[in-house]
């Protein structure tokens, strides 16, 4: 009786409202954002609430389909936007409207140190990931490059917290302008893929806020990136989807940060430390697959089942619950229901043309003795192209970034298109690495097979070599487990297949080698003055073969600077030499196996580690050569002294000293050389990308604040900058200083 | 050499637009629809004209993913919105987010005549299609009921075009309110199922203009629906969805209609008539599935390559294209890319409310004879349930209308909840009929086995009605084969698995028997007389139970009409007394095989069939009770004389005259005693549902214009309204004419 009552009250109501039905707060745009989250939160019942924080698939939330609060559909990954996959398995759900623009790896755009590329990059990815509904991008991957042996730097953006942020911050925005939010990865210390599970890295207050927070808090402050997703890894003992430390005291804590925490999938193990570690949604906790086309796997997620019956019996509070809501309710209405978010867009032109300038910015010319490069069809006529990675697709693999690209260029095709004309091109494959024949149940459309022995496939490659004019040696990693992948580390910072053997063989047989390491990473290159020349040439995408083809021909003028330090060896890294990767087993305080890692380096990673050891690396942070040549002016600064608030301006004046237009990436380093701590020799604080004619000069301007001189005090916990004179040391690279100048804060 | 400079000059315009890119016209919301399409077709490659044009997966089409105009997704169907298929199979996808309300069927809904429901209905489920993104709703079925054994009448809206059209122009705007297309159906002529890709009916034209054209002239003019779908069946040799009569000539011609013909899945057998016969979507020509992941099964379509080679070839002009791809563009600017239209919802309150009300205002008493309904506690104590369709889910079944309801309250559960507390309630099933355990690979969560014999199963249903005091009969027919259901007609008039010869066993030994008759078409009832009180209670959806129980405890005053003719017998019909269904074979223009259907009943379908031939159906059009009792006043006409172009008025006061509140629905006809032709005697030209309290009496007010007047002179191709005496009557039903009046036009 009482239920028929209610129906026949709300027939009334209905079937007034049914023209002139009036708008509620929550889906009127014409409202504050903060009042609409109010308004939706107060119509949503207990259990409406435990739904909207977890999945319902593989990668969508529910949203309230009751109140017409949309669904949240989430898809990797940094580099492009992953093809669908069925509703409750990994599988893909052959689909063909999912073919993506592959973009170059986060770390060839890092290598532009040209925050328009990162704009450009997050616009187009975003307008594919729009274009296909997406709410939530799962990316950018923007954590620390501490060792040449992780798995997923391909996916970051390299070793430098400042040049990271300030490029992830330009992606976000990028992403963020098309109404599909970023989410930020993998927050934080993230640094390893070996035992990522169960890797707990030890690391005092001022490492993290001075090397691997500010990045992040660029991305969430400047970029006001709009969902976070927690690491694998555990931090003082406690994982990072759900570190009370990491979520709750520094981002929505310190950071004031407004947006939704997302686990990584399969990252939260409990729902009492999950709900008061500042977790919003948990995705991907377990797959059972499908019961009679039914599954209610979700059902009992660490976040639905077991937090609502925890919060019916007063374990949990529901305030807290509503802090998750509102979190998710916010990135819901910043995304899909935001009604004046453009439509986004795939495979366009600007896109493949995004792909290609990105990556035309981001090779790095590494060596180039003799300019060999680019080549002249007026001194060479036959190349020997050599080396598998000049034939094998690349943007599949690799893990949860690997892609169904609408087509791949590789070198090889791009060379042939490019140079086919002018130049004999032959081939050979001179070694052969693991092939992924399939990956996900999408054959790669290569029959990569090859059944010649190591010794057969090296002396037709020698052969080939020794009858050519030049040689260019395509090799490096492939995203192969252990090769630049997820889920595994490299095993040793060498080249895999034989590479080395192979590539000193080419070596002595023809001296015009150059080789194209095609990585994510950096290698150990033993050969490195036996060959005149050395292309870094990342993952690029779609447009790969097109791109290196642009660089070696000259129509494109390489101005790629290197964003992590080229080790000759791993004792030159501090995270090897002095920290204890892969750590050492521990107990965490279930009991549980984890992996103690002590960060003993400290603040010193990278060039700051180089810089304070006095090392010689292959090639230093910061390191590229342009086929043009380009001279510094003097450094000044527009005052001597200053407060501690003011801002100083630096400016040097660059020339183009060469006769080849080209872009030469200034950089600015700071220099504390009285401090009461001890601190890095230097720090990048500025970087500027000057594109000049042939005789060219422009100036460089930077701005110089209180935050660009200040250290993390820890026992204070905050920053301090400590007044004094501060030295501005401005080069092309971290290890070829140009110019300096001085001021002092009073 | 030439593409790498087309990308460097795109580059530059890419650079420098990535922050103030100006918006383009065809995605400029300010500017005029007609200016958007102009502009997006002039962008569009010859070969993105036909990708848009067709399916590129079982309901969807690709859009523009270049340009960013977005893809097209249609969804079943016109009673729910249906779950999620495989990308190139009919299987489900094993979504679980799909579930949805599922509405009455629509021919319950006709049986409202109360275009507020109508319009309800259409905004219910238009939510529903939205919140789930679609952009087409394959609904609503308007084709005429021209024979009782038609499998998809459930589907439709009756008999009468002038009915059928008030009604589906509500629920066109209900659902394109939201910013979801209707996609209006069968058109035209799709009046059986039985050979229904081989039908090929044989009309003349004053017949297709004055009883199968109307409602869909209503759906295409007053309500504006925006696309249109052929049926399967021939009309003068041709397809329907490739008419050129019915789609060039009438529909984009006559009505100058301008929204995109969608054909239905699997009508097109031929690319020259296609692209000449108006057809401007192909959808569902074939299924092959996936060979390692990829189809091309789409590019094969008549439509497709087909299709391009022609205009390649100089065979088929790209205007012609032209025309179609606008019309596919005006659809998706209506649509998905209308950024002002609502979020939409899935399952709310409102929607079950909704689904009841709509139910309730629906549902028929055919027969009350003592006042057996409502039920009265005072009266009767024990309650036999009897019959299979009170335990049967049937929301699941019937061909492409089957639904994955969110929940589904049966007849005998929604009794027990409602009446449960007052009556004793026992159960027996009487019957077993066809099981759908399974449909489309989803079980119907129904375990319905029952191994007792025919006799076993009726001696416990008559032991169960002789120890009762009221027995409420559940049968009808089921939504299985020739039951109900797409793809067959029905065999006979008669209910199938013996239920008449149980319905006189019961009768025999209780005389309060309610027949409760699950339908959504006629079925003969020859015991008829044998029983006090029929209900006729259609597919009510989510809310059956709930919904059957509002009327039998009176807690709902039931209020509908009949919207067709419950013929006693098959002769009664004119399809089958004059007509030739299911027709006689014959060839098509290229030698196939097909069936001559000639309609030699012309215009005497239904009630004009019965009118003329003065025949006695078991209940007449338009016929049905209340619990309370209506008295109709005098009829008034304005003025006795007018003009052709002049509006008459007519007015007719009604009183509820009973002790119970309730609602009568005043039905006007038009008859044209002298004319130049033969008409019908009457034609239902208005109708009017008023809400009456005891005692209360309302005015229920029609007007009339030429166009209620006039016949279609086939000669003239035109309609004719000839000067004369008109008179109107006007009634409770078509044979329950309480009142009349007359005018003359000059």
């Amino acid at each position: 009786m009482k239920l028929s009552k209610l129906f026949i009250s709300s027939l009334i109501i209905c079937s007034a409202g049914v023209i002139n039905a009036s708008v509620p707060v929550y889906l009127d745009d014409s409202k504050p954002l903060e009042e609409r989250v109010e308004d939706a939160l107060s119509r949503m019942t207990l259990q409406e609430k435990i739904d909207i924080i977890h999945a319902q698939s593989k990668f969508s939330a529910p949203g309230v389909p009751r109140l017409g609060i949309a669904e949240l559909w989430c898809t990797d990954g940094p580099m492009g936007v992953r093809p669908e996959v069925l509703w409750d398995e990994w599988e893909q759900a052959s689909w063909t409207n999912d073919s993506c623009t592959a973009f170059p790896s986060l770390t060839c755009l890092a290598a532009t140190w040209n925050p328009e590329m990162a704009a450009l990059y997050g616009k187009s990815i975003g307008e594919e990931a729009r274009f296909r509904n997406k709410a939530v991008l799962l990316g950018p991957g923007i954590n620390i490059y501490r060792t040449p042996l992780c798995g997923r730097n391909f996916e970051y953006m390299g070793e430098d917290p400042f040049l990271s942020g300030k490029m992830a911050t330009e992606y976000v925005k990028g992403v963020q302008s098309n109404g599909v939010a970023v989410c930020v990865k993998h927050f934080a210390l993230n640094n390893n893929e070996i035992n990522r599970h169960t890797s707990n890295p030890i690391v005092d207050d001022r490492t993290l806020y001075e090397i691997y927070l500010p990045a992040f808090k660029m991305a969430a402050t400047d970029g006001d990136a709009w969902s976070f997703m927690g690491g694998y890894n555990l931090f003082r003992g406690e994982h990072a989807s759900y570190n009370p430390i990491l979520m709750n005291d520094i981002l929505k804590g310190e950071w004031g940060w407004d947006g939704a925490v997302i686990s990584d999938w399969g990252a939260v193990h409990d729902t009492e430390t999950a709900v008061k570690g500042g977790l919003d949604m948990e995705f991907g906790s377990w797959t059972n697959g499908l019961t009679n086309g039914v599954s209610n796997a979700y059902d009992n997620y660490w976040l639905a089942n077991p937090y609502l019956n925890g919060i019916k019996s007063g374990k949990f509070s529901e305030d807290e619950l509503n802090d998750k809501v509102r979190r998710v309710l916010r990135l819901t209405f910043r995304t899909t229901m935001n009604r004046n978010r453009p439509w986004g867009s795939m495979g366009s032109d600007e896109h493949k043309a995004a792909c290609r300038q990105i990556g035309g910015e981001g090779i790095v010319l590494l060596k180039n003795k003799g300019n060999i490069l680019p080549l002249d069809p007026a001194k060479v006529k036959k190349i020997a192209v050599i080396g598998e990675n000049a034939i094998k697709m690349m943007t599949v693999g690799g893990g949860s970034s690997s892609l169904k690209a609408a087509y791949e260029i590789t070198p090889l095709q791009g060379l042939k298109n490019r140079l086919g004309k002018d130049f004999e091109i032959v081939y050979e494959r001179g070694y052969v690495g693991d092939t992924l024949g399939e990956y996900n149940g999408v054959r790669t459309n290569q029959d990569l097979r090859d059944f010649r022995s190591v010794e057969e496939l090296r002396e037709a490659a020698v052969n080939a070599a020794r009858n050519a004019d030049v040689v260019l040696y395509f090799g490096g990693l492939n995203k192969a487990d252990h090769n630049d992948a997820e889920d595994s580390d490299r095993l040793s910072m060498n080249l895999p297949y034989e590479q080395n053997e192979l590539i000193e063989a080419l070596a002595k047989v023809n001296k015009n080698l150059v080789v194209v390491n095609i990585s994510g990473t950096g290698v150990a290159m033993p050969w490195v003055n036996k060959v005149p020349a050395i292309l870094q040439a990342w993952y690029l995408g779609n447009e790969t073969g097109n791109t290196i083809a642009d660089v070696i021909s000259g129509d494109v003028n390489p101005s790629g600077k290197l964003p992590y330090t080229y080790y000759a060896n791993l004792m030159q890294c501090g995270a090897h030499k002095m920290g204890e990767y892969p750590g050492t087993p521990a107990k965490d305080k279930f009991g549980n196996d984890i992996f103690d890692m002590p960060y003993n380096e400290g603040i010193y990673v990278g060039y700051r580690f180089i810089d304070k050891n006095k090392l010689k690396p292959t090639f230093p942070f910061g390191h590229g050569l342009s086929y043009t040549t380009f001279t510094y002016g003097d450094a000044s600064v527009d005052k001597k002294k200053g407060g501690l608030n003011d801002v100083f301006t630096v400016t040097v004046p660059v020339t183009n000293s060469g006769d080849r237009a080209g872009s030469e990436i200034v950089e600015l380093y700071i220099s504390d050389p009285k401090s009461s701590v001890d601190r890095p020799v230097k720090e990048l604080k500025g970087f500027k990308k000057l594109a000049l004619a042939p005789g060219e000069t422009k100036t460089a301007t930077f701005t110089i604040s209180k935050d660009d001189l200040s250290f993390f005090d820890a026992d204070r916990h905050e920053w301090v900058c400590e007044p004094g004179a501060f030295e501005v040391l401005i080069g092309a690279s971290s290890a070829d200083i140009r110019t300096k100048a001085g001021f002092t804060v009073e």
